[in-house]
């Protein structure tokens, strides 16, 4: 499958001239990382560069091929890939059986097994890869920008789906690995994504969006031997959402239920929402010890604490105990109004240095593993300086911001530093409480 | 009570020169909307205004003071205010009953009593009013941008957490009223600034952060009377919880099962957080009718149209089913792979004339009372097009929209036009279920 993230030399087919077709724009994103070869009956080049007839007039060794042209045209394109021993290819055409095409999704499928040809699609978006370059997503940088290399990796049933939410990952701090948007997932499904990711060095946390799972009882088997974390959002919980399934990617949804036995017992997190599954996933990047669990909270705004305790308490989360004495050095060290407890509320105007003081005192306390750092970014005391003083700390520091955008722009740094960050306070808690 | 919001003439005692310095802050934010006289005993004026040395010094009639200054001269200072017939003082200054100084709070209140002084904390932010640009917040514009006027208003036990809010609230197209940060609440409480709420003609919406409530029967009678949606989240609602507010704003949290059942019956909407409150609050603004129920799912993404139905089943909401020649009438117009259910799956090629047609439909279809609209902005036919689209709809719209910061563009202009965004799926239907 590795030609899928990584290959040498791809084929496009159907690159037309016009720059807001499809063809083009994922032409255009592959050009200029790998060698890319264009097919169009019409064309002697595209951009400079060569363009062939058909696949079958390409000399060089091809190792996948990416389609977008009619689904009436995708099997005689198939079958020239077989006979050039392209193994791996992408059909990003739509028009079979979602849209009750089903004789010609067979057909394709029965010439796939023929020639031995893996493939991701038909109907979806292909592949993303931030570390490769891999990009056949065709939606040009203003309509979605593309997020920076690291850890996450997103295997998806819904294209669109993938894509709102790498848009949503580009503007935080959030590492991304691969995307992969299977569509109907004809001989490729969520099971041979999530085996392969499991080996990939570059994936460190594995979500996914399923609404049906093709075979059951082996993405279970091969769940239960993955050591990664697996997060998952389960469309189609109920009858009404079955039928939304049926007609958009004509897969039949089982019970929730009984998925939801299923993955706890082979250790898949299945989660509530999209935003609680990417929530959950950059705290496993951050929290590698499960055992620690005890947690300390240190506030600027002494609301947030108290509904900081709640949401920790709620998700059944243990508040540390400081030691008596350092709890005393800290009484010494800080103004009366100061609370030392759990929430330490370092007050209004807190500064940096203040939460140095108490950073440090909790790095080095033996009853406390985790810090939850909350910072009210609109008080005076706060500004970029915290950054400093928060990733120098060697236990989990975890924060809580809230505030416009233009707030958010120390949020950012933070999470570039390795630290994740949420604007709530039950946002935190929910995802703590999958990791922990 | 009118005076904390509408004062013809303001005092501020504390202004220091020091542009940093809270009395300072307030004095800008104040002096260039109302007539503010500024106190402090050693400057002779302040920023070109004449200062004075004691409010008895001032000789005009003041309608309200602001007091910045330390907790040990406020006594002093707040009988000079009754003597001279000030009736409403905002108390900014804290070190009172919340640091333990629980005497000097006694003293404060005996003499508050004694002149018959309405008053507004001690240790509080004090009010920001949107109408009529009353603003005591000491923070500058770069740390808090303040949101626009509109129908919501907030009641904060805690500045802090009120402050954020409002930053927050300032990036939407959320309108807002009053925010009122009353601290300890000393003769002023909660049960005080609900009533006068509920009667205020530019408040539609009141939110409340609530810890502890002084006076529970008398809060629960004026709540009852009140036909405005009321929307509270409640800080402390498990033993720790409690165990931070008491040093936080020293009141005493009630167990959270009683709030609950008694928050329900006088139709108080208890959410479980902040997030999920001014969610509520937009909707609120926007859904008059809470008999029209039958919602109809519009997505130009499949999987996003699966979770939306999801959410609103989990959340026991309805489904529309349209009008059966109003679904022909629109499988007739529509690209075949378009498909025509609940949801309506216009592609991810729909523009904001595809998404005209189908709208136009559901507006006049008897069996829909409410349209969620999913706009997945990445796709490349969604532009600022479809806001006229939206808006001229004749029914309530509710949109669902996921994207990084420069997308939301388009989301905060929908919400100008008085259509509430929403970025995920269950943020949505949670929300309506409160409304609802």
């Amino acid at each position: 499958m590795k030609n899928f993230f990584e290959p040498k030399v791809i084929t496009v087919v159907g690159v037309s001239k016009e720059k807001d077709k499809i063809g083009n724009v994922i032409f255009r994103n592959l050009k200029d990382k790998f060698k890319t070869i264009p097919v169009n009956m019409h064309e002697k080049q595209i951009l400079g560069v060569k363009c062939y007839y058909s696949v079958s007039d390409i000399k060089e060794k091809v190792d996948m091929a990416v389609i977008a042209i009619p689904a009436e045209f995708v099997v005689p394109v198939i079958k020239e890939c077989g006979e050039k021993g392209i193994k791996e290819v992408i059909i990003i055409s739509s028009g079979f059986k979602e849209s009750g095409n089903e004789r010609l999704e067979y057909e394709l499928f029965k010439v796939l097994e023929n020639y031995k040809i893996k493939c991701i699609g038909p109907n979806c978006l292909g592949v993303f890869d931030a570390h490769s370059g891999l990009d056949c997503l065709f939606l040009p940088e203003e309509k979605l920008k593309r997020p920076e290399k690291g850890g996450i990796s997103f295997i998806s049933q819904s294209g669109a789906l993938g894509v709102a939410m790498l848009d949503i990952l580009s503007d935080g701090g959030y590492g991304f690995s691969k995307f992969i948007s299977y569509g109907n997932g004809l001989n490729l499904n969520e099971t041979d994504f999530l085996e392969y990711l499991s080996k990939d060095k570059n994936t460190k946390v594995i979500c996914m969006y399923i609404e049906g799972i093709k075979d059951g009882k082996r993405f279970l088997e091969v769940a239960s031997k993955i050591k990664k974390p697996i997060i998952a959002v389960k469309g189609g919980k109920f009858s009404k959402g079955v039928k939304a399934i049926m007609s958009h990617t004509g897969s039949l949804a089982g019970e929730y239920e009984v998925y939801k036995g299923a993955f706890k017992q082979v250790g898949i997190v299945l989660v509530d929402s999209l935003e609680e599954m990417f929530d959950t996933a950059k705290m496993f990047e951050k929290i590698e010890n499960k055992n620690k669990k005890r947690i300390q909270i240190i506030t600027n705004g002494g609301g947030y604490g108290v509904l900081m305790s709640d949401a920790l308490e709620e998700n059944k989360l243990e508040l540390a105990e400081m030691n008596p004495e350092n709890r005393s050095y800290l009484r010494e060290k800080f103004p009366r109004a100061v609370s030392i407890g759990n929430p330490i509320d370092l007050l209004g105007d807190a500064d940096a240095q203040r939460y140095k003081i108490a950073l440090e005192v909790c790095e080095k306390d033996k009853n406390i593993d985790l810090i939850i750092l909350i910072l009210l970014l609109q008080t005076p005391g706060i500004d970029e300086k915290i950054i400093e003083v928060a990733k120098h700390v060697k236990k989990p520091v975890l924060v809580v911001s809230t505030g416009s955008h233009s707030k958010q722009i120390i949020s950012k740094k933070l999470e570039k530093a390795g630290i994740p960050v949420y604007a709530y306070t039950d946002q935190l808690a929910r995802a703590l409480k999958n990791v922990l």
